[in-house]
């Protein structure tokens, strides 16, 4: 992140009185729901328009969506209307979370219709031109934007950010391979219901039960993870050349996804060379991130943790928990981690790239959209 | 198993209406009341002698025991006095299942009384003369109950099962590495709480959560896993020289084990070839043991299981389930193993290895003890 | 149940190898894969005939339905074509568990085509003409059949079981509104997700969570109890005249239903007439019932039961198990009931009532059915 | 609460920077952790000792209690030494929350000693001269503690709070009972494990189930309601004289008990005076306590709220939900209600007490300690 050259964005917001306008695709959605709940006070943004299926549009947020939070439904959203799902009258930044089918041909119209199309989505995470992207680990891949050719037509583009179980898995390995290289990744998941969606995991799948399969999940994890930990190659990004093979699970955890990794490093490394490559890995410190965690990467000291309902919400849900640290008999090294799904692992995911989106420039604030206009 | 000469043992009992009785050590606790509800009816078996801590000793089991099982306690059992746990006064068969620590000074002192001590505990597993025995893996290892000394002085000896979690690994193991040989494990467990005995694990700490450790689970995972696919060389067990790495969870799961594993073979097995090798893996075939699975390792076709709520009770608890097998892209292949902890992980165990002790005559029947006497 | 006169039906079955074929509606719902699931190995009836929703129609049944139970799909069944839901084609005896829309157009159909239609829907069981019936407690009410037109024009007719709720509350009340009268009851329940079939409740909406609401559950409660616990009277039931109000929950739990009871006696009973009411109410005794319990209603006097997961399969899952029987300081008497909601209380229910009839000679076997045509 | 006369408390604390040290026994336990989680960051108090059982004692206190709660620990506690059980270098305000055997013998003792003891205990709550004070119910019952031998002594006193169970009920009654009159009240609840400490609720015991015993509880929830909503007459409470009955349940939820409750008013009432009476009401209004929930008691409108994941944390867990408010066919109404049973239902309700108490000038700062020695 050395090369990005940070504005003192809150200043700018708090003296101009002037924030960003966000559009939210897939408003009704679990993501959708923390994307509402996470932006309410936020400091530079301001949620302006909300889309969801037809069944819903035309109807009052209220109406039309389900909250399923535990902090109440804010009224002013309550009382907006749910949009169309398009372009028309759209703010230029969307915050997009719906069925990869959809994103598919959704997500392009909105960026060659100008917006910052800022996506939850699967659909386009691992296209060429368009940038997989966690603040912490790969914010330079964020000029794959200027590969797209709706960014030289009508200044839109798409960003995205990776699947829930990808993020936690990445950001700590991240300050590893780092330092020491990274040849080799076993990990096993144990991930919760919400990240399935709404109505999503039936109960009586799940209470007293465990399901060993998410589909297409193992495929993503292996696939995003080699392409986040990549290099910014000209046009595209070359994917770290490491083996990975990812167990994906199913467990009775409202939120929070707990990984079991083993991995097998370039050079030797000692506990205390890896403990502290996580305590000082600060990548955005400085740059006054409102949703950056201070210590992305926390290690929890006692035999038993991370675990989900104790170390979810560190940080607003945003930092990863990392435990157990210890000698793999096959590998280098095993450890356990820990993470919030819905929050770091998609909508506090999108949140955060739109924050460094916003800092460089690249956001459209709402007189910057007036005066274009 | 080819060594093995089995008596068509079910007929002598029924000819001779000549039982053998069975104490067992730790009768109150939740493998304890699994040897009780599965010997009940037990066609070879009868439930003759139970003990457990000082503070039951003198009660009846009635009073001591807080029976958490779904079938009803017999009467015949509630109203046996629960005996001190010495050896006067009990039966030559013992099974056990209590704290290593204890069973590190009782079990001895039964085994040179006289007493087969079939134990569940941790304490001797690793013993290099004493047994650690799976019937459909390592029925040859029971030879080195001759290498313990109390088998000379006085007949008794010790056989041990493995941990809960093992048994079902090793199962799912010892098909693939008897046709392919094997070289590396890496295993990831979803264990349930009934492994952790009663009260176990707390509700505040399992309800919405996983608690990604289990004391000393690991290291009895992997040393257990290649004493039992070991090879019998002389007086002692040779581990199998492979590569094994564990990573240990509890889930909120009440009974029944998940466990995610990758392997590497010796040489190359196509999936054809490791379906078909679990398929025709019925060592037992014609022994007639009551507890013997018909087929020990089953695979389950659909994409999502094995999964512990459906599948554990296959074959009463017996048969192992094995399903997702997929090729791995750091080892070989990849698939999920389920058993159910507390019948095939523990007291089923003991129970099928004291059946094929009596089918190689080496427990004693009521009236041979009588006869001796 | 004096009056009626019960055929030694096993024996005719066995005699004359001659079975009743079922047919069934809503084959691929929680409680069509129950009955198939009861239905293996009945000694009286077989599954002949699967229909379902127009999706699933012309697939096999294995095919067609995602099994949730866990003993395994028979073979036999998961080979055979689902039907389309229409009267041609299906044999004379219907089972049905269909949303109460659709039954309400669907089940007269069958009826007027000749079939006895077994009811577990909603949809008629509050008819004056439509008996709703629990064979322990108001067999008599069966003669409704005879007020419905279809019974005269082609013979069939229809009988419905009650809701999963009621059928354990009434089970408990019946011997003490015999004995003792009936005033006042208040009831409070704890239900179990499977009642409300698969998908049903999802996984965000009851982990860790109770949902204090299940639609229209509480008007069904109070109106079916009193109906099952009137009088015939002519051509329709009159009411018991007692007050009953309901509270419904569901709670985290995969199968059972616990409700805690107080009620008001017409005369004053002690502790000790209560549980003798309990212990002696038999009044299927001697009429060989396959499904029928020995101990319809059974008191577990340990304090802290009956629990769902310990007590729901008492008698196969056809007992209600009553517990903590205690003075209420408001009413007379509390207590608390458990019993198994898919087995007792809805797939169990059908197949009793089934027998009920067969013994009563009111279902026809395929000899009868072939005779006739 | 009229007879109040509350300082303007904050602004005294702001200007002498003056705090009130508080001790708490039984601080290592569930209730001794949320004391600690929720008086970090106190306006008004300041934990200053800590005691536990004599395992504990002479640890620090990170040592000692295995924290269990989702927010750090704070470093200023972990490092504090726990002390012994004694009144001995405590300060002169103690929360506690321990054992009723060990509180019968413990409190008097601190009082004696000159201390405010504020306990969640149940030893004497329904003492004579022992105030039982839900603030918004009750403030009154205060003036008991004059009556208490040990307040002329040495200036301490006893004051305590209900049982968990207990405050939610009689928050939401209260309202009822002062505008209509309260006649018959009848209760069934679904409460958390938290509330049965840790370890507290086995895992075995609790997942897919529902244990319908907690053992005490519904004679402490029949008579403590009674005496809260009771008049101070004198030197004691009279109870009302209304009839209660409650049912007491265990449910696999962490936090929040949810009850089901039916009632007959002494006057008729409508609906909308219903809400009515639980919108209006607001007695600690003006008093500016830290803890006070603005709206003590919520009305939710949803058909299925309240539910505990989604409510318990309203207003920080200090406020109680109502919601389904109905037609009974046997009381007048019914309804459900959720309240969190450790906060408003232990810590949060011993924490409001003593802020009432110190804005009444009952509890000693730090300076008048030190002025008075």
């Amino acid at each position: 992140m050395g090369n990005c050259a940070p504005l003192l964005y809150t200043e700018k917001f708090t003296t101009m009185q002037n924030k960003i306008p966000i559009g939210i695709l897939g408003a009704t959605g679990m993501v959708g729901q923390r994307y509402i709940q996470l932006l309410e006070d936020h400091p530079w943004f301001e949620v302006a328009w909300l889309a969801a299926s037809d069944r819903s549009s035309g109807k009052t947020y209220g109406e039309a969506a389900k909250w399923r939070l535990d902090t109440p439904l804010p009224e002013r959203i309550a009382r907006m209307t749910v949009a169309p799902a398009e372009p028309a009258g759209a703010p230029r930044v969307i915050f997009a979370s719906i069925d990869a089918a959809i994103a598919r041909e959704m997500e392009p119209k909105f960026a060659e219709a100008g917006c910052a199309v800022l996506s939850n989505s699967s659909a386009f995470r691992m296209a060429p031109n368009v940038p997989l992207v966690i603040p912490e680990v790969n914010a330079e891949h964020l000029h794959l934007i200027e590969e797209q050719p709706s960014r030289k037509a009508s200044g839109g583009y798409m960003v995205t950010n990776p699947n829930c179980s990808t993020i936690g898995l990445v950001m700590a390995l991240k300050p590893l391979a780092e330092r020491f290289g990274l040849e080799q990744i076993f990990v096993s998941t144990m991930q919760a219901v919400s990240g399935a969606g709404y109505p999503g995991v039936a109960s009586m799948d799940i209470l007293d039960n465990v399901v060993p399969y998410i589909g297409g999940e193992e495929e993503k994890m292996e696939a995003e993870t080699l392409k986040l930990l990549g290099k910014l190659d000209g046009h595209s990004v070359a994917p770290l050349a490491a083996g990975i093979t990812a167990h994906c699970n199913r467990v009775p955890v409202v939120d929070g996804h707990t990984e079991c990794v083993s991995i097998k490093l370039s050079r030797k490394a000692t506990a205390e060379e890896i403990l502290a490559a996580w305590a000082e890995y600060k990548p955005l410190a400085g740059m006054n991130l409102p949703f950056a965690p201070v210590q992305p990467v926390q290690f929890a000291a006692q035999p038993d943790r991370p675990q989900p309902r104790l170390d979810r919400n560190r940080e607003k849900g945003m930092a990863v928990t990392v435990g157990r640290l210890r000698k793999c008999s096959l590998l280098d090294w095993k450890f356990v981690l820990l993470s919030h799904n819905t929050v770091r692992g998609a909508a506090g995911a999108t949140i955060l790239n739109a924050e460094l989106l916003a800092s460089l420039g690249k956001l459209e604030t709402a007189a910057e959209t007036a005066a274009r206009a």
